[in-house]
């Protein structure tokens, strides 16, 4: 098969999302990484390039010349993936899109709801793609949910349950040099929303994901336990979806013993559904008046939605990484069938779209409007 | 050890909870059942009655004949057990605290405010002991909860997460002659609250035990499902302590594949505590920064808060019977005590009270309040 | 209902299963404990009888005298509960089922196979009900697993794996004047079996009692790993069931963070059964290509075998008292059918019985007889 | 970092283990494939190399010839990844280890013994290196377990319990097709064990890795539940390691619901260590004498030996792929020390070697000796 030529902007030396995006896009081999923009310092930039066998004349010291060189190479990307912190998702995926160049950005889309609109119109404006990595959608067993939820199975909405709770800001780790912290607790480059935009934005898309419906008003309460902090690192957030449907969305990153702990509890008049992103391969299904079942990735009652993103048997544990790699698979997928002039299948619209970049900032700065203004019902 | 001879209001035939008190009274071997007013139908107390071995004379058929025959006997009984609908408690344990017999209440402590309030000066006026069966509260595991909270164990409070879920209540079956779903869902019987008043108030109560945390806020926003239900069968709820401390309640009897899903998480500044009813012969504790510890019922790391009411080695499941049993023995003891004219040891205190009854209903009340009213922010 | 009178063997002071035994009697009131001769040394005896309110007249300082002056009452007790060390089992139950008293003693039946054969005769020759507390086979769902497996729903058996670990020997307790570490590692009392008689001889009844499979052959490797220890705390054993079906069963004492983990897992050529002690409440069912199940006490697709024997609404958990208090009620419920003349319904008939008995001292003595030359293998 | 050149012998079309070999070797980037041998028909061989993106001068249609050409080449392979059948290994390997060409080779090691002899002269007289796919040794939390293993954490060994079982062979589908099933029940393809060799292996392996105990004799117990079906589909058997430490050890390909079931659990006279490939991110700890501990993969207390080879944060689960891709990896820094001369970091030697792989097929051998000579005991 072909291989996508891949262009990294962010995610050199010391960063953590970059990382994961490059190993996602070699799991199953669509991509080959050949040129970058690493990092802000072009020594960090050049250095992080060469450890990643990056030649060179491809190592950039900013997106603006990548964009521009690269777009007039023959052999030029075929994808910028953006690995940057939030603020900088916009302007970089503009340049590219511009230029033809197809984008994978990851999540927020963006720090605040202007530069997501912008970045929707410019999208929608482009011949190439665009895919957010809202990486939890790549799971087996969540595809397999979203497929039983809209068949049916569960029967009507009435309840969604979803939480993602982290504890690693429990202390103030953000004045004491840590990086990550020091960016995604700074609302110049994360955006408003502490924990709420950086996973809090996971969970309600996940519970968007699966079950489509649409939310219509929110009432959140937000805190900053740690003291100085000046986004959110707690938020509970009430939810009412279309049809008198009803949530719950908790997302925190001061709850001690809590990793990534993203899980999803969807009731509707005929059923249950349950999945945890700790314990990836299995599936909890209710059906009213029946016993409990646990479907298992690639094994015994799975569907081909599921099982068409596994590579292994049953009972060996596909993780965080392969759920990353089916996005982008999924996305070279969809970009080789442009290339190549045949139609794009249904299956890899999975992916998650501008549509959801967008709605998920709509979702941060709605949940902060809230917050902010005395836990209020808002609409949405 | 003397026995104390206990008398029961409701629990005759068809009655579900009456015969779990019954159960939970005979476990520790610290009472005796020897009256009853078991139900309104004078037919089905005598029947009812003869099912238990309770002798025809005292088996009566109101609850003001009994309480007035009863203390009028050398060989009265000692203690009331109530275990009626929520609308009938006050008055039957105002019977028989005016007559010096001590009670223990089913929950929640009355179907509305004003008979809370009532029943709270009846108690305090009454040399009569009383006690309320918030049952989950004697589950040895959630007493060391409870101690290791105290014990600052965690830190400062930062984070609640409570629930409490059900699936009885999926359909209408309260149309289908389950007598049990007919009066829970009946205002005037179970009060205005309907999944909060039956099971959120043990979310709450659960809370409040193990943190002693002060409410000061709540916001909620109440469903009822199931087409033609008065009461809520669904409340989810924003809870704000004092402190900043800030909670999430959630009750529902419409989740399928919850049987009796009463779940706590608590966080603070040092650490984190999980406790499921489902499964409540483990603690979960997490100390920020170290591994997670699982601590089991009369095991490892168990201090004598939890162990003093257990009975049997660890790994050798107690359930909800056993749990139950610890507030009627514990009672017991409290009674002997007084009767004995020895001060009531601090420990056996735990068993829910007058208070933690009041505090329930104004709980319920608020919840209720809140949903009607646009699911506006209350003080409590 | 009549209560039966209840005479005890064993259980003073100090003793622990005694004090097991008499909860689970109380738990569903069919009996009243009237008699006793609770200790070797008269005072304990007395002092425990007083503790449990046994009138003066009726605790004995020995087995013979109660014997002899409860068969002569007009009240006297219809049943002895034998709680002693194993070694006194069949000569305390010689004297009672000779007056025709029934008898319900603690595993395993004997302490030896000569006595064990006499047991035997002795039970078949009384007109008397006898009863044995292998307890674990009064929990709901290990009845409906054996109801699943002999309706043939996983298919022809091909393996038992099941177990029984504990770690309370881990350290030489036994010198260090615990009571009960002391008789249960003394072959004169205990038998010639360490873990395999204490532990091992449960994990062989539960799948004996589920299965009904007929052991051939086994091989057992067992190991005293405390120095100077005089039985094992330690075997493994290879099972040959008839028709080619495997087993292996290990029990150990001596494994630490196991409480008292008897698991049993059941394979068919259609299917498989998973159950564990410490969570009993559930059963885990899979039928070859389709999804797990968890089937939960009283819950979906649960059925009368089980129901029948639980007392509380699924998800209430239920644990190790209850499930020995069905073997209490049941068995009282043949006493009574025999008082009344009625014939004695099949499903009461799942208690263990002296068969049982004889069949867990044969395995006992065959797992010794194996382990201690040099693990050859012996037919059953 | 250089990466180093693949060739890959076997895994073509309609494989299985080939697939999983090749992510494994790109998910950390340290190698990239460039020929193959891939299937014994030429066609098949060149039409999966296609797949690959393998240059058709570089698909061969034998490892003879590949190993010739491949060795001549000034760009030839550093590496050859055998994942053919067992019989194949030994023959194929000698061919690229003679050239000085680097060998990565599924297990077992060989089909018969015989072969697995050869093949240790044949690695210890090479100066390549060599490398044994003995996977489940990869995953982080198991070079945990070895580490606090030989640290004393848990003690003197006492008791091994392993086991690894599936459900996959349940029904004989080796005679409907089913590819994979027809050479592993094939004792001329895969060797004499059924169960054994192909899962049974890995359990005894694990049990190595972890304690390093010397095995000294075992006794087994092997089926083949299937009719027809040639070699073993389960075995039990019963291990004595020297200094009296005890074993047990099940492989089953007939035990419905299993899916990739491995687990051990290690007893020392201190503590226990226990862990489950299907959820492989968790290692459970019990001191003697305190509370259960879950140690999670890359969070609080784990150490460098694991978090070495881990690549995202903790909550984020890692699974089968990355534990592979360590034993790549490592593999990769051991052939890249070797090229520039330096000496090969101890921790990097994790990776299984030819002695695991003679001592793999011995046991394998042992057992099935034992099995079919009436399941006596054997010397190891």
């Amino acid at each position: 098969m072909t291989k996508l030529k891949l262009g990294m902007i962010g995610g050199g030396q010391g960063a953590f999302i970059g990382g994961v995006h490059r190993i996602a896009s070699r799991i199953d081999d669509h991509y080959e990484l050949v040129a970058g923009s690493l990092a802000s310092k072009p020594d960090i930039a050049h250095a992080s390039a060469k450890d990643l066998g990056i030649s060179e004349d491809r190592s950039y010291s900013s997106y603006e010349e990548m964009s521009e060189k690269e777009s007039n190479r023959d052999d030029g990307i075929d994808v910028a993936a953006i690995v940057t912190p939030n603020h900088l998702h916009y302007p970089i995926a503009e340049a590219f899109l511009k230029k033809g160049i197809h984008v994978i950005c990851d999540k927020p889309l963006t720090h605040n709801l202007e530069d997501a609109e912008r970045f929707y119109n410019c999208v929608k404006d482009s011949k190439a793609l665009f895919a957010l990595t809202h990486n939890y959608t790549g799971y087996p067993m969540v595809r397999q949910a979203r497929e039983m939820f809209r068949s049916g199975e569960i029967g009507k909405l009435r309840v969604i349950q979803v939480e993602y709770a982290q504890d690693w800001l429990t202390l103030p780790i953000e004045n004491e040099g840590q990086k990550q912290a020091a960016w995604r607790t700074d609302p110049s480059k994360a955006g408003m929303g502490g924990s709420i935009g950086d996973i809090g934005s996971h969970a309600f898309n996940l519970a968007d994901f699966i079950t489509g419906a649409k939310l219509e008003e929110l009432c959140a309460d937000i805190s900053s336990f740690v003291e100085g902090r000046k986004n959110d690192d707690n938020a509970h957030v009430l939810l009412r979806y279309e049809n008198g449907a009803k949530g719950m969305l908790w997302s925190s990153q001061v709850a001690p013993g809590n990793e990534n702990a993203l899980k999803i509890r969807i009731y509707g008049d005929k059923g249950g559904l349950e999945w945890e992103q700790e314990n990836p391969n299995y599936l909890r299904v209710d059906i009213f008046g029946k016993a409990k079942k646990i479907i298992r990735r690639a094994g015994n009652e799975t569907t081909e939605t599921g099982t068409r993103v596994t590579r292994i048997p049953p009972g060996h544990p596909e993780g965080y990484l392969e759920g990353f790699a089916n996005l982008y698979s999924d996305f070279a997928k969809q970009i080789l069938a442009l290339q190549q002039g045949v139609q794009i299948d249904e299956s890899l619209k999975l992916v998650p779209s501008i549509d959801d970049g967008l709605k998920g900032v709509r979702f941060i700065t709605s949940v902060v409007d809230s917050g902010l203004n005395g836990s209020k019902w808002i609409k949405f």
